[in-house]
């Protein structure tokens, strides 16, 4: 079956098309900068990249484009929408209403519509996305999954944040996560390749956002983000953890508004801030020339990961398994070797040599003494929507 | 040489005075609610404790009644004012010009006067004891401990957040850590104790405020308290450690002013926020009797101590000894149980019988087996100020 899987962002729709439950990719793409005259649509399939600019004006219209592409008599991959056996959307906050992937209907909506206040940006196009495929796909299932569900199995002690309990029980003030499907896709994989019934593995997402997620037996019991994605580790724009006292000072000390200060924690800082590029290869390539901002950047940022590695060791008890994914992860061995250099005491041991080495597959980067294994996996959110959207439907 | 050691705070000031390089303490005492009509005098000498309700206008004579006890005919330790060697004070923030115990002159005070603003609850009262002090002792030495210095051998890396270089560089927008000289004592004790060349520490301390430090071959690496004393681990009435961003909802969106919300995190949250009391014995008593609230604020507790004690663990690769000490570290049994379940991995192991025992000297609680020495050790931060003010000037 062929299922359709949608990413509705605030000024894009990014879509896969896969043919279930074989995995296999028929088609990809995206439209950029909805509401602009030169609107960006690319679609991948097989070796063919097509890229155009076209005025999109609504997402109504950049998924009617998308469509018209898919069911082009010609260049299509699908004769008409009814080919399409169901649409996966991905939707970033699911609140504590859904811990399990879920058939969208009225009230479903309305659970999604409830969270925006959480998740501003993200939620109210999410949504958008779903009515728009309601409409052009109508004879499909529409199913959600949550990037917040895989957080649902968390303990209370590492969810409630230590300020008076109301926030917690009347306000949701607690820690939500994000990058969930990723998470669940390499750990499942890893879990796989381990072979074992019982396992301890932390996940080390390093994409645009970054995040990392402590996972007992298949199920997160603490994770980095919280209750948006902005705390835990350095990423490109965003600080991640800081002492909050350093925005009462930046406001009551150095006279900044407040949302100057969220600005400034959430595009310009992290290590763009550090270096004044958020893209690592740059970073990287002038660290090697000897720029010292960018030096102490890549060491800032693995010593970030280092703590969070140690901290979830910790509550675990143990780790079987150190996995590096998404696009940092999966390609910066440098960042690799940082985060695991002088780790031996917690059983973590890289191999200097396969670290180096690339490849598109789960490949195993510690050396044959090493108690944890640590793996390179690349995520694949779409396919794990995809993954989901089947098995609840099959 | 008889050191007299001032704690100046905002409406107090604690004094003990001692016999030094002796470490005998002759006797100790405060005057609390200066400014108040029914202001506090209390001395502890020997075995007698005097306690007085008096009015107390200002500092100033609040030293002076403390004066004029200490040189009182009949119930006084000393002859006159001249009899005082030196009088070693606690300054809290020395930001980075402070690395050292210092004798005070003009351009220490102008120093301490600049960090004002980066410790506007401390430094102006430490600065005003001192020029009391000045003026009562005029033939004493001066001398400042910064709670901070203890701090400047941490690395750049764990001293600097993530936003942009000019906030470190020209605001001080950094790590200056806090209870410096409780983190020492403690573990220079400890190293003493494990006898050995290099060593590799963490130090818990629980009291009022509550903080971490790890600690290589005596100097520190890294600290849970920041920029000001606000985060890291959960505290009395502080809330430590929170993702940044529910600040911004909780203005945002449910509309506190910014001074709401800095008051909530540092006077209403913590064990406070999660229970309804800031006092450890009650919430333990309460948590007996089957207060879920307090139950899981213990879980809380503990969960982020053994978090930070990967953390270090793992910067440090490796840990010898673990130290509990100040107030709750010492007496709380309970809190020392739960943050110690279950890290055998790190090579931590608590034996119950021990951990139960009571005792005012250092004591070794784990079993013969755990590779990481697990001790408690009771603080004593004017020990500690005396034994650096003698160091300096003899």
């Amino acid at each position: 079956m062929k299922i359709l899987v949608l990413n509705s962002g605030s000024s894009s729709i990014k879509f896969k098309l896969l043919q279930m439950p074989l995995e296999k990719m028929i088609c990809s793409g995206m439209v950029e900068r909805i509401g602009y005259e030169d609107a960006i649509l690319s679609i991948k399939k097989d070796e063919i990249n097509i890229q155009e600019t076209v005025p999109i004006k609504s997402h109504r219209e950049g998924l009617s484009i998308i469509v018209s592409y898919l069911t082009h008599p010609e260049k299509g991959v699908i004769k008409n929408p009814q080919d399409i056996f169901a649409v996966g959307h991905r939707v970033v906050h699911g609140g504590d209403s859904f811990a399990e992937t879920t058939l969208i209907n009225g009230a479903v909506k309305d659970e999604i519509n409830y969270y925006s206040a959480l998740a501003p940006l993200h939620n109210p196009p999410n949504l958008e996305g779903i009515e728009i495929a309601e409409k052009l796909f109508p004879t499909a299932k529409q199913v959600a999954v949550f990037d917040t569900a895989f957080y649902q199995t968390m303990p209370v002690k590492a969810r409630k944040y230590a300020i008076p309990n109301t926030f917690y029980t009347e306000d949701n003030i607690k820690v939500y996560g994000f990058h969930g499907t990723s998470h669940k896709y390499v750990s499942e994989k890893a879990i796989k390749y381990l072979g074992r019934e019982t396992s301890k593995i932390i996940s080390v997402h390093l994409g645009n956002g970054c995040s990392m997620t402590a996972i007992v037996n298949g199920k997160s019991v603490d994770h980095s983000l919280g209750f948006a994605p902005s705390n835990g580790l350095v990423m490109g724009s965003r600080s991640g953890d800081i002492d909050h006292s350093v925005i009462f000072h930046l406001v009551d000390g150095l006279g900044y508004s407040l949302n100057e200060v969220k600005q400034l924690l959430n595009k310009k800082s992290g290590m763009l801030g550090l270096t004044g590029s958020s893209d690592l290869r740059d970073i990287q390539a002038k660290a090697e020339e000897g720029d010292k901002n960018c030096q102490l950047a890549l060491e800032m940022n693995a010593y970030r990961i280092k703590k969070y590695i140690g901290s979830y060791t910790a509550v675990m008890n143990g780790l079987d398994a150190l996995i590096f994914t998404a696009g940092i992860g999966e390609n910066s061995s440098l960042i690799r070797k940082l985060t695991c250099l002088d780790m031996d005491y917690l059983g973590i041991k890289l191999d200097s040599v396969k670290n180096e080495k690339r490849s598109n597959v789960l490949r195993e980067i510690n050396t044959d003494s090493s108690q944890v294994k640590i793996l390179v996996i690349p995520t694949n959110e779409e396919l794990e929507i995809a993954k989901q959207v089947f098995n609840l439907i099959s």
